[in-house]
């Protein structure tokens, strides 16, 4: 059976801002039957996540710009990949059967084919499906496995994450608190800075909006000292980071989204701090710890159950709303994690 | 027995590039026997280590140089205590006895006085004395602890070292030969360029003064990228290292010396880069590595001996010889480890 498929594509590369003009919702003829002797499967999507990182695959590749060759550019016009959950319609796939949910490597489309590759079947486990996409799904994971196994935290260590509100940031945040640390955040509104100390229990929020010199923020919020930095942001928050940390601090990089649309911007950290203070910088990527997988949600399930953790989620409705979603990343517009809802998983498959 | 004792100091703070004139020469009285009921050491220094690290010991403490906090500024006129080999004069430790021969912490002077604190008996073990101020003393442990723990080097891995001629360096190469791994060194001449080549068998070598992009320069030299960077430079040299990093990619900050000099100057690496290619950062001191001790001699003199490993020495003669030693660190002007042979162990004690 073959019907039409929408999707959402960039019109060109984006190199600076990213703003909803960049960005088109193409149709497409699209067949819900998989090819003889193919194992495809073929999905109806429901939940996609917007991430901050999707920009650095749309930006127009310069031979200086090495990093390209460690991710995948999007093509212009083309449907672009995103993890999400979504609903089988039919599969050659003997791993995944019609009306089976799944999580992993779908697109900001209606409907997605996929060859199996990260792809997973899913048991909701009794929580809104939503959740696999966010605190259950791969900004969950990142959180967890960048937390204990970079930032290797030790019960009364003094943690700092920035980005503070947003996907990864609030889940590292309540992470640490399950963990006895001290942890302070940095997010971009009062209302965030409100949230994070009622609801999530951080400590102390700022927001750098209305701070001045964050180097004298960080030594008002942490007089001991930083041990653990979780660093979502890059830039002058990277530079304040480690000038306040202690001896032996860790510093987890996650993303650098303040660098993302400013390609002259860089974080100049203090080296000889890094030197004398024995800091380690470290990048990670959280799909270098699938093995964990097992344990991360064992771990936060139980966290919510027990109501240790809460889940913040920012949905928006319709695949139309993606490209508002996403430029709305970058202006500090959602609050937990952002997340598209394509379908709403009743009518037709 | 009171003599009078020759020590190098600093005039004042030094924040820019030092300069002979920086430094003075002073006499003061010195009590060759120790205080009864004391446990001082009273030592006369004959080989002194001289060391880039010291510059930043010797600059204005501004409130917002919070690294002061973890090295001990030097005191204007006062004695600089230093690393280096002497012999025992008299002694109030039951550890020391006159005569030994002891390594540790002494200082640019003719005579040292000790508390025991960082001081070790040295048996030379048939080496030049000279061998134990630095292939055999810290500058050694800080290439060996620093390569071995800190980069975890495997067999044909792909090695970059800068400053690949100096204390620290010309070691760090040695010791990547030793383990199989391709070695690239850059220095500051064509004569370094063809020592490291030709006497310590290094893959290749660049002169940075003769190369106009950095990133193009790693790019030839490395053409399957760059799995370890010891980094002892910092600055563009460390951004470019970065660009051409390949995946787990580890970077060694054991110096900086091109920022130590010049305040304003600090390497903005790619940190995107270090994200995707999950690249590790690391800064370390030698002193928390003593431990490996033991073992670092054991392997260093095993490599001597059967001459896998050369030594490369500056040795200039005469306490005098030290302002002039020490501002030649940051103009290029050694080769290998600089030292200042105080005394030649002979005459009176």
């Amino acid at each position: 059976m073959e019907v039409t498929n929408k999707f959402i594509t960039i019109k060109a590369t984006i190199d600076g801002e990213p703003q909803e003009s960049d960005f088109e919702l193409k149709i497409e003829p699209f067949s819900l039957s998989v090819k003889p002797g193919s194992n495809d499967v073929i999905i109806k999507n429901l939940y996609i996540s917007i991430d901050p990182y999707q920009i650095n695959r749309m930006k127009t590749v310069s031979s200086s710009q090495k990093t390209s060759k460690f991710s995948t550019q999007i093509a212009t016009g083309e449907v672009i990949d995103a993890y999400g959950v979504g609903k089988v319609v039919a599969s050659g796939n003997p791993k995944f059967e019609k009306d089976d949910y799944v999580v992993g490597l779908i697109s900001w489309g209606e409907h997605s084919i996929s060859h199996g590759f990260i792809l997973n079947k899913l048991d909701p486990m009794g929580f809104p499906l939503s959740y696999h996409v966010g605190l259950l799904g791969l900004s969950g994971l990142t959180a967890y496995a960048g937390f204990i196994e970079i930032c290797k935290p030790k019960k009364g260590e003094k943690v700092f994450v920035s980005a503070a509100s947003v996907s990864v940031g609030n889940l590292v945040g309540q992470y640490a608190k399950t963990l006895g640390c001290y942890v302070v955040g940095c997010v971009g509104s009062p209302d965030k800075v409100k949230l994070l100390k009622e609801k999530l229990g951080f400590d102390q929020v700022f927001n750098y909006k209305e701070e001045t010199d964050l180097n004298s923020t960080l030594e008002r919020c942490f007089p001991d000292g930083i041990d653990i930095y979780f660093d979502n942001v890059g830039g002058e928050m990277l530079e304040a980071a480690i000038s306040n940390m202690n001896l032996y601090g860790r510093v987890a990089l996650c993303g650098v989204i303040s660098e993302y649309t400013d390609v002259g911007k860089r974080a100049s950290p203090n080296m000889l701090n890094v030197i004398y203070k024995r800091i380690t910088i470290q990048g990670f990527l959280s799909g270098d710890y699938m093995h964990l997988f097992p344990e991360f949600i064992s771990t936060t399930v139980e966290h919510l159950r027990t109501g240790k953790m809460h889940v913040l989620e920012d949905i928006s409705i319709g695949l139309e709303s993606v490209p508002t979603a996403f430029v709305g990343l970058f202006r500090g517009y959602n609050v937990g994690k952002k997340i598209v809802q394509v379908s709403d998983d009743l009518g037709d498959k």
